[in-house]
């Protein structure tokens, strides 16, 4: 345990992201240092919210430097620790680096939080149990506030996020129609996952389809996409909907930003509202919320689509692929 | 009094209202019939919501059929009553028809309300004590929420609702930038209303003048034009901020929708949230709220910019003008 594989960022995207802007290094591992805690990593997940940090713009995250290595959740053992409070064998879920062996200090050890207390794979603690069940429960609950009855539309609906928002709207005794991409997608959150409808916007028209699948309007649409998709929700919203912007994965990319949605206008005579958040805001209810679905879990009512790759280095080409749209559900790395 | 003078729907209007788009008719006065009660126009209104009724698009209201009477809020006397609870004399703010004599049956006259109780201009009805303060008021603090020491930035800032928002908002203790056209109407705010900043959207350059005008950023915009101006003031916005979509007179006018505000986006990272209203569905609360807006008229608090232009054939040059921003505050028409 001397050499660190990595991944760096080799320079910034040019819209959508090649595998040649990331690159793979091995790097001698520098002795720990007092105040910090070494791990090494278990799972890496693969989130669009990474593509914004690889642009030089201020955000609510510094960018990642040139060379700098690629940071996303993952889920790590401490294998030596220098720092009081963190001892060998403790499984933590942060910030890390897309590496084998990465270094917190304190500071960085704020942001995160124990994890494996559950009887549940590791690398669910990435998705369903971490930042995606936190964004589903929190954009759903807090922001959507459905009622039992009213309908709830969910983009990406076949991705880590989406997938639990349906099933969590499901629970809450909603009506869900899902958005996705393909007939595969389709039949598996209709048949694993038990959603009402699912508009393939990938097939047919979108408009007629949407329209079809929700015959009472929409109530809540949780927006995992932007684009034309958020813009044609909007021409299906009731009064009072609650439209919970999370992510645009359709504009993440683009250097320039496109149009926006021409039918927000219609916030005006349907009273109705758009939102953006970030689960941080929430961060005192996370143990609270995380425990919650968990629970949801064990007891099968949710059931999680999961992709797992093998090793550092298949990161450059799953993480191009994440934004193709051609992977089911929360995609995570194993780090052998 | 055997004819009523009225201006009807000619055509609907191709973009921006024309002139011709409207028609001047004198026709006979049909005798009073069970059930309903005969007005004498006092003050007609002209509002930029009425262009959204000529088009023939289902909205929260009818669409104004082709030679109807055009419509609008209005403040008239009662000459002749067949019905119930109204009598002669009586003074009602209501949806009128923009004619010397209209008439009205119970069902309309629901939405209507007596007038002429505070010791004011009655022309006040139709804005300050009328539909202009509620939309104020109701999009400003039921909406817009703001607290003191926050800035606010209203555009259309010298209109009949922009000028009410802003000095509402100064009452409230807030910074309150106006956006708006000339240099007149920035000096009228400023000298006149007490306005913090303004920005001449004529002049200079936008985005820049904004970010001047607003050095802590935006918390509460209320919107009342959409379009390119929205775009810049979402750059600007703060966390947690709140645009207060109005009206959007930009945009009423277009055939096609044009681009929604690319900056939408802003919501997500800023955790802000975009929402429209109508003041219907506050109307227990109407009383209340106009009785509040009374006494800071009374007091001196809240100042009145209000254009009055004489006679029912003067209508359809005035109606044209409102959408040219040719006027400073409230544009009323007086029925000789």
């Amino acid at each position: 345990m001397t050499t660190n594989r990595r991944i760096l960022l080799a320079r910034r995207p040019q819209g959508q992201v090649q595998e040649e802007d990331l690159r793979f290094v091995e790097e001698p591992l520098a002795p720990l240092q007092d105040g910090h805690v070494r791990f090494r990593n278990r799972y890496i997940s693969l989130d669009p919210a990474t593509r914004g940090w690889m642009d030089d713009k201020a955000s609510y995250m510094q960018p990642i430097p040139i060379d700098g290595v690629m940071l996303s959740a993952g889920v790590a053992e401490v294998i030596e620790s220098k720092l009081d409070g963190w001892e060998k064998g403790d499984i933590v879920s942060a910030l890390f680096g897309w590496e084998e062996y990465p270094t917190l200090n304190a500071q960085q050890l704020k942001m995160g939080r124990r994890a494996g207390k559950y009887a549940l794979p590791l690398s669910y603690e990435l998705g369903v149990l971490g930042g995606n069940g936190l964004t589903a429960y929190i954009g759903l609950h807090k922001i959507g506030q459905p009622k039992a009855g009213e309908t709830v539309v969910v983009s990406a609906a076949s991705g880590g996020v989406g997938s639990i928002v349906g099933q969590l709207a499901k629970l809450h005794g909603c009506r869900v129609v899902g958005i996705t991409g393909g007939a595969e997608k389709a039949r598996r959150l209709i048949d694993e996952l038990g959603f009402d409808a699912v508009v393939d916007y990938k097939e047919g028209n979108l408009y007629q389809d949407l329209r079809a699948a929700c015959p009472s309007g929409v109530d809540v649409y949780f927006d995992n996409v932007g684009g034309e998709i958020l813009d044609t929700v909007l021409t299906r919203i009731n009064v009072h909907a609650r439209v919970v912007l999370c992510g645009a994965i359709s504009q993440i990319n683009e250097e320039t930003l496109p149009p926006g949605p021409k039918n927000y206008i219609r916030l005006l005579a349907r009273r109705a509202r758009m939102e953006g958040f970030i689960t941080l805001d929430y961060a005192r209810e996370w143990v609270e919320i995380s425990d919650k679905i968990a629970a949801h879990v064990l007891d099968g009512d949710i059931r999680v689509l999961e992709e797992v790759v093998d090793g550092i280095e298949a990161i450059p080409n799953a993480f191009a692929r994440l934004f193709r749209g051609e992977k089911i559900g929360k995609l995570v790395v194993k780090v052998s």
